[in-house]
Protein backbone atom coordinates (compact mmCIF):
# COMPACT_ATOMS: atom_id res chain seq x y z
CA UNK A 1 0.00 0.00 0.00
CA UNK A 2 2.79 2.10 1.16
CA UNK A 3 4.66 1.28 -2.10
CA UNK A 4 1.56 2.33 -4.44
CA UNK A 5 1.22 5.62 -2.76
CA UNK A 6 4.57 6.35 -3.56
CA UNK A 7 4.36 6.04 -7.21
CA UNK A 8 3.86 9.22 -9.50
CA UNK A 9 0.33 9.64 -9.99
CA UNK A 10 -0.24 10.76 -14.01
CA UNK A 11 -2.97 12.75 -15.06
CA UNK A 12 -4.71 12.06 -18.95
CA UNK A 13 -6.55 14.04 -20.98
CA UNK A 14 -7.70 14.24 -24.67
CA UNK A 15 -10.29 16.57 -27.16
CA UNK A 16 -11.14 13.27 -29.07
CA UNK A 17 -13.02 12.09 -26.04
CA UNK A 18 -12.37 9.32 -23.28
CA UNK A 19 -13.20 6.62 -25.99
CA UNK A 20 -10.53 7.58 -28.28
CA UNK A 21 -7.99 4.87 -29.22
CA UNK A 22 -4.84 7.51 -28.41
CA UNK A 23 -6.13 8.40 -25.19
CA UNK A 24 -6.75 4.93 -23.95
CA UNK A 25 -2.91 3.62 -25.93
CA UNK A 26 -1.48 6.85 -24.18
CA UNK A 27 -2.94 5.52 -20.61
CA UNK A 28 -1.39 1.75 -21.51
CA UNK A 29 1.98 4.13 -22.12
CA UNK A 30 1.67 5.63 -19.07
CA UNK A 31 1.03 3.09 -16.85
CA UNK A 32 4.51 1.68 -16.37
CA UNK A 33 5.93 4.74 -14.28
CA UNK A 34 3.22 5.44 -12.23
CA UNK A 35 -0.87 5.30 -11.59
CA UNK A 36 -2.83 6.78 -13.95
CA UNK A 37 -6.27 8.84 -14.14
CA UNK A 38 -7.62 9.36 -17.12
CA UNK A 39 -10.55 12.47 -17.07
CA UNK A 40 -11.16 13.21 -20.89
CA UNK A 41 -14.43 14.57 -22.59
CA UNK A 42 -17.70 12.61 -23.34
CA UNK A 43 -17.53 13.33 -27.04
CA UNK A 44 -15.13 14.81 -29.62
CA UNK A 45 -14.17 18.81 -28.72
CA UNK A 46 -11.61 18.86 -31.56
CA UNK A 47 -10.60 22.84 -31.46
CA UNK A 48 -11.84 23.57 -28.35
CA UNK A 49 -8.23 25.48 -27.41
CA UNK A 50 -8.54 26.65 -24.13
CA UNK A 51 -12.15 27.11 -23.60
CA UNK A 52 -13.96 26.74 -20.62
CA UNK A 53 -17.87 26.04 -19.37
CA UNK A 54 -19.33 28.67 -17.58
CA UNK A 55 -22.42 29.11 -18.99
CA UNK A 56 -23.70 25.47 -17.86
CA UNK A 57 -23.06 23.00 -15.41
CA UNK A 58 -20.65 20.06 -16.27
CA UNK A 59 -20.96 16.58 -15.30
CA UNK A 60 -18.29 14.02 -14.63
CA UNK A 61 -18.73 9.83 -14.88
CA UNK A 62 -16.30 7.06 -13.44
CA UNK A 63 -16.16 4.90 -16.90
CA UNK A 64 -14.22 1.85 -15.67
CA UNK A 65 -11.18 1.23 -13.52
CA UNK A 66 -8.35 -1.12 -13.30
CA UNK A 67 -5.65 -1.67 -10.87
CA UNK A 68 -3.48 1.28 -11.94
CA UNK A 69 -5.89 3.08 -14.04
CA UNK A 70 -9.08 5.00 -14.20
CA UNK A 71 -11.19 6.49 -17.03
CA UNK A 72 -14.08 8.83 -15.97
CA UNK A 73 -15.93 11.16 -18.74
CA UNK A 74 -16.76 14.71 -18.77
CA UNK A 75 -19.26 16.97 -20.04
CA UNK A 76 -16.97 19.77 -20.29
CA UNK A 77 -14.17 21.08 -22.32
CA UNK A 78 -10.97 19.71 -22.58
CA UNK A 79 -9.18 22.47 -19.66
CA UNK A 80 -12.77 21.59 -18.03
CA UNK A 81 -11.28 18.06 -17.62
CA UNK A 82 -8.04 18.86 -16.47
CA UNK A 83 -9.74 21.54 -13.69
CA UNK A 84 -12.09 18.89 -12.70
CA UNK A 85 -9.83 16.66 -12.16
CA UNK A 86 -7.39 18.71 -9.92
CA UNK A 87 -10.29 19.72 -7.73
CA UNK A 88 -12.74 17.22 -7.40
CA UNK A 89 -10.85 13.64 -8.58
CA UNK A 90 -7.13 13.00 -7.78
CA UNK A 91 -6.23 11.82 -4.70
CA UNK A 92 -3.15 13.50 -4.66
CA UNK A 93 -1.15 15.88 -6.73
CA UNK A 94 -0.28 14.88 -10.29
CA UNK A 95 3.29 14.74 -10.87
CA UNK A 96 2.53 14.90 -14.72
CA UNK A 97 -0.33 16.12 -17.02
CA UNK A 98 -0.26 13.82 -20.67
CA UNK A 99 -2.72 14.75 -23.51
CA UNK A 100 -3.34 12.45 -26.59
CA UNK A 101 -2.53 10.95 -27.98
CA UNK A 102 -4.53 13.34 -30.72
CA UNK A 103 -6.02 11.97 -33.91
CA UNK A 104 -3.90 14.92 -35.87
CA UNK A 105 -1.46 17.08 -36.35
CA UNK A 106 -1.05 19.99 -33.39
CA UNK A 107 1.98 21.57 -35.15
CA UNK A 108 2.73 25.57 -35.93
CA UNK A 109 0.23 27.79 -35.00
CA UNK A 110 -2.33 25.44 -34.65
CA UNK A 111 -1.54 24.79 -31.16
CA UNK A 112 -3.57 28.18 -30.42
CA UNK A 113 -6.69 26.02 -31.16
CA UNK A 114 -6.03 22.90 -30.15
CA UNK A 115 -7.63 21.35 -27.15
CA UNK A 116 -4.66 18.63 -26.34
CA UNK A 117 -2.38 22.03 -26.33
CA UNK A 118 -4.80 23.89 -24.32
CA UNK A 119 -4.62 20.86 -21.94
CA UNK A 120 -0.81 20.89 -21.32
CA UNK A 121 -1.06 24.31 -21.17
CA UNK A 122 -3.41 24.38 -18.12
CA UNK A 123 -1.53 21.61 -16.40
CA UNK A 124 1.19 23.94 -16.71
CA UNK A 125 -0.83 26.90 -15.35
CA UNK A 126 -1.38 24.13 -11.94
CA UNK A 127 2.16 23.92 -11.68
CA UNK A 128 2.71 20.33 -13.14
CA UNK A 129 4.99 19.01 -15.94
CA UNK A 130 2.97 18.73 -18.99
CA UNK A 131 3.46 17.18 -21.84
CA UNK A 132 1.04 17.40 -25.33
CA UNK A 133 0.94 14.20 -28.03
CA UNK A 134 0.00 14.44 -31.40
CA UNK A 135 0.32 12.29 -34.51
CA UNK A 136 -0.62 12.99 -38.16
CA UNK A 137 -2.36 9.73 -38.54
CA UNK A 138 -5.90 10.85 -37.83
CA UNK A 139 -8.09 7.65 -38.66
CA UNK A 140 -9.56 6.14 -35.68
CA UNK A 141 -7.88 2.91 -35.19
CA UNK A 142 -4.44 4.80 -36.07
CA UNK A 143 -1.20 3.04 -34.94
CA UNK A 144 0.83 4.84 -32.51
CA UNK A 145 2.43 1.83 -31.12
CA UNK A 146 5.99 3.37 -32.71
CA UNK A 147 5.26 5.97 -30.52
CA UNK A 148 5.63 4.33 -27.65
CA UNK A 149 9.45 5.05 -27.25
CA UNK A 150 9.28 8.24 -27.42
CA UNK A 151 6.39 9.07 -25.16
CA UNK A 152 8.59 6.60 -22.53
CA UNK A 153 11.65 9.16 -22.96
CA UNK A 154 9.38 12.16 -22.53
CA UNK A 155 7.67 10.93 -19.81
CA UNK A 156 10.93 10.07 -18.33
CA UNK A 157 12.32 13.82 -19.09
CA UNK A 158 9.18 15.09 -17.16
CA UNK A 159 9.42 13.15 -14.46
CA UNK A 160 12.89 13.63 -13.93
CA UNK A 161 12.27 17.48 -13.34
CA UNK A 162 13.61 18.68 -16.40
CA UNK A 163 10.62 20.49 -18.30
CA UNK A 164 11.48 24.04 -17.23
CA UNK A 165 8.72 26.26 -14.92
CA UNK A 166 6.03 27.73 -17.24
CA UNK A 167 6.71 25.60 -20.55
CA UNK A 168 4.98 22.72 -21.97
CA UNK A 169 5.92 20.29 -24.86
CA UNK A 170 3.96 20.63 -28.25
CA UNK A 171 5.21 16.81 -29.39
CA UNK A 172 3.74 16.18 -32.87
CA UNK A 173 4.44 12.72 -34.74
CA UNK A 174 4.23 12.32 -38.54
CA UNK A 175 1.94 9.51 -40.10
CA UNK A 176 5.10 7.09 -40.94
CA UNK A 177 5.89 3.57 -39.47
CA UNK A 178 9.52 4.68 -38.20
CA UNK A 179 10.70 7.87 -37.23
CA UNK A 180 14.01 9.50 -38.00
CA UNK A 181 14.67 10.66 -34.75
CA UNK A 182 13.29 13.40 -32.01
CA UNK A 183 13.57 16.99 -32.97
CA UNK A 184 13.76 20.02 -31.03
CA UNK A 185 11.83 22.84 -32.82
CA UNK A 186 10.15 26.21 -32.78
CA UNK A 187 6.63 26.80 -33.52
CA UNK A 188 6.18 27.55 -37.32
CA UNK A 189 3.97 30.24 -39.01
CA UNK A 190 1.52 30.69 -41.30
CA UNK A 191 -2.34 31.12 -42.05
CA UNK A 192 -5.28 29.16 -43.14
CA UNK A 193 -7.49 30.19 -46.21
CA UNK A 194 -10.27 29.14 -47.50
CA UNK A 195 -11.70 28.46 -44.18
CA UNK A 196 -15.48 28.25 -45.07
CA UNK A 197 -17.68 26.11 -47.62
CA UNK A 198 -21.32 27.58 -47.53
CA UNK A 199 -24.08 25.53 -47.94
CA UNK A 200 -27.93 26.21 -48.81
CA UNK A 201 -30.47 25.52 -46.64
CA UNK A 202 -33.41 23.71 -48.22
CA UNK A 203 -35.74 25.90 -46.29
CA UNK A 204 -33.53 28.89 -47.89
CA UNK A 205 -30.43 30.69 -46.13
CA UNK A 206 -26.57 29.81 -45.97
CA UNK A 207 -24.61 28.32 -43.52
CA UNK A 208 -20.75 27.34 -42.93
CA UNK A 209 -18.86 24.52 -42.45
CA UNK A 210 -15.51 25.09 -40.97
CA UNK A 211 -12.98 23.64 -43.54
CA UNK A 212 -9.74 25.47 -45.30
CA UNK A 213 -5.81 25.10 -46.15
CA UNK A 214 -2.91 26.09 -43.95
CA UNK A 215 -0.31 27.66 -45.89
CA UNK A 216 3.37 27.92 -43.49
CA UNK A 217 4.63 31.17 -44.20
CA UNK A 218 8.25 29.59 -42.95
CA UNK A 219 9.50 28.43 -47.02
CA UNK A 220 11.85 25.48 -46.28
CA UNK A 221 12.87 26.75 -42.59
CA UNK A 222 14.77 23.52 -41.24
CA UNK A 223 13.80 24.79 -37.53
CA UNK A 224 10.27 24.29 -37.36
CA UNK A 225 8.09 21.93 -36.47
CA UNK A 226 6.03 21.83 -39.48
CA UNK A 227 9.30 20.97 -41.14
CA UNK A 228 10.16 18.06 -39.03
CA UNK A 229 6.71 16.18 -39.36
CA UNK A 230 7.48 16.70 -42.88
CA UNK A 231 10.50 15.15 -42.80
CA UNK A 232 10.04 12.19 -40.78
CA UNK A 233 11.08 13.60 -37.47
CA UNK A 234 9.03 13.42 -34.15
CA UNK A 235 9.06 17.31 -33.75
CA UNK A 236 9.26 18.87 -29.76
CA UNK A 237 8.15 22.35 -29.09
CA UNK A 238 8.85 23.94 -26.21
CA UNK A 239 5.77 26.26 -25.54
CA UNK A 240 5.66 29.26 -22.96
CA UNK A 241 2.68 30.23 -20.55
CA UNK A 242 4.15 33.45 -20.49
CA UNK A 243 3.24 35.21 -23.97
CA UNK A 244 4.65 38.35 -23.57
CA UNK A 245 6.61 40.25 -26.27
CA UNK A 246 9.47 40.95 -24.43
CA UNK A 247 11.07 43.09 -27.22
CA UNK A 248 7.89 45.19 -27.64
CA UNK A 249 9.63 48.48 -28.35
CA UNK A 250 10.62 51.64 -26.62
CA UNK A 251 9.59 53.73 -29.16
CA UNK A 252 6.22 52.08 -28.80
CA UNK A 253 5.90 52.84 -25.47
CA UNK A 254 6.45 56.79 -26.58
CA UNK A 255 3.66 56.52 -29.20
CA UNK A 256 1.28 55.24 -26.71
CA UNK A 257 2.77 57.92 -23.80
CA UNK A 258 2.62 55.08 -21.56
CA UNK A 259 4.50 55.17 -18.04
CA UNK B 1 -17.47 57.03 -53.11
CA UNK B 2 -13.64 57.06 -53.86
CA UNK B 3 -13.02 58.96 -50.44
CA UNK B 4 -15.28 56.37 -48.79
CA UNK B 5 -13.33 53.12 -49.91
CA UNK B 6 -10.61 54.96 -48.82
CA UNK B 7 -11.58 54.61 -45.23
CA UNK B 8 -9.76 52.00 -43.22
CA UNK B 9 -12.16 48.90 -42.46
CA UNK B 10 -12.01 48.17 -38.92
CA UNK B 11 -13.21 44.54 -38.05
CA UNK B 12 -14.77 44.25 -34.49
CA UNK B 13 -15.89 41.21 -32.16
CA UNK B 14 -16.31 40.45 -28.76
CA UNK B 15 -17.28 37.16 -26.63
CA UNK B 16 -20.40 39.00 -24.59
CA UNK B 17 -22.67 38.66 -27.83
CA UNK B 18 -23.01 41.42 -30.44
CA UNK B 19 -25.65 43.04 -28.47
CA UNK B 20 -23.38 44.07 -25.57
CA UNK B 21 -23.09 47.62 -24.96
CA UNK B 22 -18.72 46.87 -24.79
CA UNK B 23 -18.94 46.01 -28.41
CA UNK B 24 -21.53 48.82 -29.40
CA UNK B 25 -19.78 51.48 -27.45
CA UNK B 26 -16.47 50.51 -29.33
CA UNK B 27 -17.70 50.46 -32.73
CA UNK B 28 -19.21 54.05 -31.82
CA UNK B 29 -15.18 55.13 -30.62
CA UNK B 30 -13.71 53.36 -33.44
CA UNK B 31 -16.06 54.42 -36.38
CA UNK B 32 -14.11 57.84 -36.40
CA UNK B 33 -11.54 56.03 -38.12
CA UNK B 34 -13.13 53.79 -41.15
CA UNK B 35 -15.78 51.58 -42.01
CA UNK B 36 -16.81 49.06 -38.95
CA UNK B 37 -18.20 46.19 -39.60
CA UNK B 38 -18.84 44.18 -36.47
CA UNK B 39 -19.57 40.22 -36.28
CA UNK B 40 -19.99 39.18 -33.32
CA UNK B 41 -21.36 35.52 -31.27
CA UNK B 42 -25.17 35.83 -31.44
CA UNK B 43 -24.94 34.94 -27.46
CA UNK B 44 -22.53 35.16 -24.76
CA UNK B 45 -19.27 33.21 -25.22
CA UNK B 46 -16.72 34.55 -22.24
CA UNK B 47 -14.11 31.63 -22.12
CA UNK B 48 -14.30 30.45 -25.55
CA UNK B 49 -10.45 31.31 -26.01
CA UNK B 50 -9.74 30.12 -29.31
CA UNK B 51 -11.90 27.84 -29.79
CA UNK B 52 -13.00 27.10 -33.44
CA UNK B 53 -16.67 25.02 -34.36
CA UNK B 54 -16.20 22.09 -36.05
CA UNK B 55 -18.52 19.56 -35.56
CA UNK B 56 -21.59 21.46 -36.49
CA UNK B 57 -22.22 24.41 -39.26
CA UNK B 58 -22.39 28.17 -38.17
CA UNK B 59 -25.02 30.89 -39.38
CA UNK B 60 -24.44 34.57 -39.58
CA UNK B 61 -27.35 37.38 -40.25
CA UNK B 62 -27.27 40.54 -40.70
CA UNK B 63 -28.66 42.63 -37.61
CA UNK B 64 -28.51 46.12 -38.74
CA UNK B 65 -26.54 48.84 -40.89
CA UNK B 66 -25.99 52.43 -40.82
CA UNK B 67 -23.86 54.59 -42.99
CA UNK B 68 -20.46 53.36 -41.35
CA UNK B 69 -21.55 50.63 -39.23
CA UNK B 70 -22.86 47.30 -40.15
CA UNK B 71 -23.66 44.84 -37.52
CA UNK B 72 -23.55 41.05 -37.88
CA UNK B 73 -24.60 37.93 -35.25
CA UNK B 74 -22.82 34.66 -36.12
CA UNK B 75 -23.94 31.21 -34.57
CA UNK B 76 -20.11 30.23 -33.84
CA UNK B 77 -17.40 30.80 -31.47
CA UNK B 78 -15.46 34.67 -31.13
CA UNK B 79 -12.75 33.43 -33.90
CA UNK B 80 -15.45 31.92 -35.95
CA UNK B 81 -16.89 35.39 -36.41
CA UNK B 82 -13.46 36.88 -37.16
CA UNK B 83 -12.47 33.72 -39.92
CA UNK B 84 -15.88 34.03 -41.36
CA UNK B 85 -15.92 37.50 -41.66
CA UNK B 86 -12.74 37.51 -43.55
CA UNK B 87 -13.53 34.41 -45.77
CA UNK B 88 -17.64 35.63 -46.60
CA UNK B 89 -18.15 38.86 -45.16
CA UNK B 90 -15.58 41.81 -45.46
CA UNK B 91 -15.65 43.60 -49.21
CA UNK B 92 -11.66 44.61 -48.53
CA UNK B 93 -8.74 43.57 -46.26
CA UNK B 94 -9.86 44.69 -42.72
CA UNK B 95 -6.85 47.79 -41.89
CA UNK B 96 -7.28 46.98 -38.07
CA UNK B 97 -9.05 43.84 -35.82
CA UNK B 98 -10.38 45.28 -32.43
CA UNK B 99 -12.14 43.10 -29.71
CA UNK B 100 -14.06 44.00 -26.48
CA UNK B 101 -14.98 45.95 -24.98
CA UNK B 102 -15.40 42.99 -22.92
CA UNK B 103 -17.12 43.11 -19.93
CA UNK B 104 -14.88 41.94 -17.70
CA UNK B 105 -11.13 42.00 -16.91
CA UNK B 106 -8.81 39.46 -19.46
CA UNK B 107 -5.06 40.41 -17.63
CA UNK B 108 -2.56 37.97 -16.27
CA UNK B 109 -2.85 33.93 -17.83
CA UNK B 110 -6.56 35.05 -18.50
CA UNK B 111 -5.61 35.75 -21.77
CA UNK B 112 -5.26 32.12 -22.63
CA UNK B 113 -8.75 31.59 -21.59
CA UNK B 114 -10.47 34.93 -22.89
CA UNK B 115 -12.45 34.90 -26.02
CA UNK B 116 -11.64 38.48 -26.10
CA UNK B 117 -8.19 37.67 -26.59
CA UNK B 118 -8.60 34.97 -29.01
CA UNK B 119 -10.16 37.51 -31.44
CA UNK B 120 -7.30 39.24 -31.29
CA UNK B 121 -5.03 36.50 -31.66
CA UNK B 122 -6.96 35.53 -34.70
CA UNK B 123 -6.75 38.95 -36.50
CA UNK B 124 -2.94 38.67 -35.96
CA UNK B 125 -2.49 35.62 -37.70
CA UNK B 126 -4.54 36.76 -40.41
CA UNK B 127 -1.57 39.51 -40.16
CA UNK B 128 -3.69 42.41 -39.38
CA UNK B 129 -2.95 44.74 -36.20
CA UNK B 130 -5.51 43.49 -33.44
CA UNK B 131 -6.35 44.78 -30.36
CA UNK B 132 -8.15 43.18 -27.63
CA UNK B 133 -9.75 45.63 -25.15
CA UNK B 134 -11.43 44.76 -21.43
CA UNK B 135 -12.98 46.55 -18.42
CA UNK B 136 -13.38 45.51 -14.93
CA UNK B 137 -16.73 46.97 -14.99
CA UNK B 138 -18.44 43.44 -15.62
CA UNK B 139 -22.38 45.23 -15.53
CA UNK B 140 -24.35 45.25 -18.77
CA UNK B 141 -24.83 49.15 -18.27
CA UNK B 142 -21.12 49.47 -17.90
CA UNK B 143 -19.59 53.12 -18.02
CA UNK B 144 -16.68 52.66 -20.84
CA UNK B 145 -16.93 56.63 -22.26
CA UNK B 146 -13.85 57.01 -20.18
CA UNK B 147 -12.09 54.74 -22.10
CA UNK B 148 -12.74 56.18 -25.37
CA UNK B 149 -9.44 58.99 -25.75
CA UNK B 150 -7.08 55.71 -24.49
CA UNK B 151 -8.82 53.55 -27.32
CA UNK B 152 -8.27 56.41 -30.05
CA UNK B 153 -4.69 56.80 -29.36
CA UNK B 154 -4.58 52.57 -29.41
CA UNK B 155 -6.41 52.85 -32.82
CA UNK B 156 -4.39 55.43 -34.39
CA UNK B 157 -0.96 53.66 -33.04
CA UNK B 158 -2.38 50.80 -34.82
CA UNK B 159 -3.11 52.51 -38.44
CA UNK B 160 -0.19 53.79 -37.67
CA UNK B 161 1.78 50.76 -38.48
CA UNK B 162 3.70 50.56 -35.07
CA UNK B 163 2.56 47.24 -34.23
CA UNK B 164 5.11 44.60 -34.68
CA UNK B 165 4.11 41.62 -36.81
CA UNK B 166 2.73 38.73 -34.96
CA UNK B 167 1.99 40.86 -31.99
CA UNK B 168 -1.17 41.71 -30.38
CA UNK B 169 -1.94 44.44 -27.43
CA UNK B 170 -4.27 43.09 -24.89
CA UNK B 171 -5.45 46.39 -23.10
CA UNK B 172 -7.34 46.06 -19.51
CA UNK B 173 -8.50 48.80 -17.80
CA UNK B 174 -9.69 49.02 -13.86
CA UNK B 175 -13.32 49.83 -12.64
CA UNK B 176 -12.15 53.32 -12.41
CA UNK B 177 -14.06 57.00 -13.39
CA UNK B 178 -10.66 58.41 -14.25
CA UNK B 179 -7.42 56.27 -14.73
CA UNK B 180 -3.99 57.19 -14.63
CA UNK B 181 -2.63 56.78 -17.64
CA UNK B 182 -1.16 53.58 -19.51
CA UNK B 183 1.02 51.57 -18.32
CA UNK B 184 3.06 48.95 -20.62
CA UNK B 185 3.56 45.52 -18.93
CA UNK B 186 4.43 42.10 -18.78
CA UNK B 187 1.38 39.37 -18.54
CA UNK B 188 0.92 38.37 -14.95
CA UNK B 189 1.14 34.47 -13.48
CA UNK B 190 -0.86 32.92 -11.44
CA UNK B 191 -3.40 30.27 -10.85
CA UNK B 192 -6.64 29.52 -10.08
CA UNK B 193 -7.77 27.20 -7.06
CA UNK B 194 -11.27 26.28 -5.72
CA UNK B 195 -12.22 26.18 -9.28
CA UNK B 196 -15.58 24.27 -9.02
CA UNK B 197 -18.80 24.38 -6.78
CA UNK B 198 -20.47 21.33 -6.39
CA UNK B 199 -24.30 20.61 -6.36
CA UNK B 200 -26.57 17.40 -6.17
CA UNK B 201 -28.90 17.30 -8.57
CA UNK B 202 -32.44 16.76 -7.61
CA UNK B 203 -32.59 13.25 -9.05
CA UNK B 204 -29.63 12.13 -7.62
CA UNK B 205 -25.50 12.65 -8.95
CA UNK B 206 -23.68 15.73 -8.82
CA UNK B 207 -22.56 18.69 -11.16
CA UNK B 208 -20.41 21.64 -11.14
CA UNK B 209 -20.35 25.22 -11.47
CA UNK B 210 -16.85 26.59 -12.62
CA UNK B 211 -16.05 29.55 -10.12
CA UNK B 212 -12.85 29.89 -9.03
CA UNK B 213 -10.35 32.52 -6.99
CA UNK B 214 -7.60 33.60 -9.05
CA UNK B 215 -4.43 34.22 -6.72
CA UNK B 216 -1.72 35.81 -8.55
CA UNK B 217 2.25 34.83 -7.87
CA UNK B 218 3.79 37.72 -8.45
CA UNK B 219 3.49 39.20 -5.57
CA UNK B 220 3.92 43.08 -5.59
CA UNK B 221 6.28 43.64 -8.85
CA UNK B 222 4.92 46.63 -10.17
CA UNK B 223 5.95 45.01 -13.95
CA UNK B 224 2.69 42.69 -14.57
CA UNK B 225 -0.69 44.03 -15.90
CA UNK B 226 -2.48 42.69 -12.68
CA UNK B 227 -0.53 45.33 -11.01
CA UNK B 228 -1.04 47.79 -13.00
CA UNK B 229 -5.02 47.54 -13.23
CA UNK B 230 -5.06 47.26 -9.40
CA UNK B 231 -3.06 51.20 -9.08
CA UNK B 232 -5.33 52.57 -11.81
CA UNK B 233 -3.82 52.36 -15.09
CA UNK B 234 -4.93 51.14 -18.26
CA UNK B 235 -2.72 47.91 -18.69
CA UNK B 236 -1.22 47.03 -21.91
CA UNK B 237 0.50 44.03 -22.32
CA UNK B 238 1.90 43.25 -25.90
CA UNK B 239 1.14 39.29 -26.62
CA UNK B 240 3.45 37.44 -29.01
CA UNK B 241 1.43 35.01 -31.64
CA UNK B 242 5.23 32.47 -31.13
CA UNK B 243 4.79 30.91 -27.71
CA UNK B 244 8.03 28.78 -28.70
CA UNK B 245 10.62 28.73 -24.95
CA UNK B 246 13.43 30.20 -27.15
CA UNK B 247 15.38 30.26 -23.84
CA UNK B 248 14.90 26.21 -23.61
CA UNK B 249 17.83 24.58 -22.74
CA UNK B 250 20.83 22.44 -24.74
CA UNK B 251 20.69 19.87 -21.87
CA UNK B 252 17.07 18.80 -22.74
CA UNK B 253 18.41 18.50 -26.34
CA UNK B 254 20.92 15.62 -24.98
CA UNK B 255 18.42 14.11 -22.25
CA UNK B 256 15.85 13.96 -24.95
CA UNK B 257 18.59 12.36 -27.53
CA UNK B 258 17.28 15.44 -29.99
CA UNK B 259 19.06 16.43 -32.92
Amino acid sequence: MYMQEERPLILISNDDGYMAKGVNDLAEMAVCFGDVIVVAPDKGRSGSAMAITSHEPVRVKLIRETDRIKIYSCTGSPVDCVKLAFDAIVPRKPALVLSGINHGDNSAVNVHYSGTMGIAMEGTMKGVPSIGVSSCYTQHDAPFENLRPYVEKLIRFALDGKLPKGTCLNVNAPACSEFKGMKLCRMGMGEWYNEWEEHTHPRGGSYYWLTGEFCSSDGDDETTDKWAINHGYVAVTPIRLDMTDYDFGLSAVESLDCV
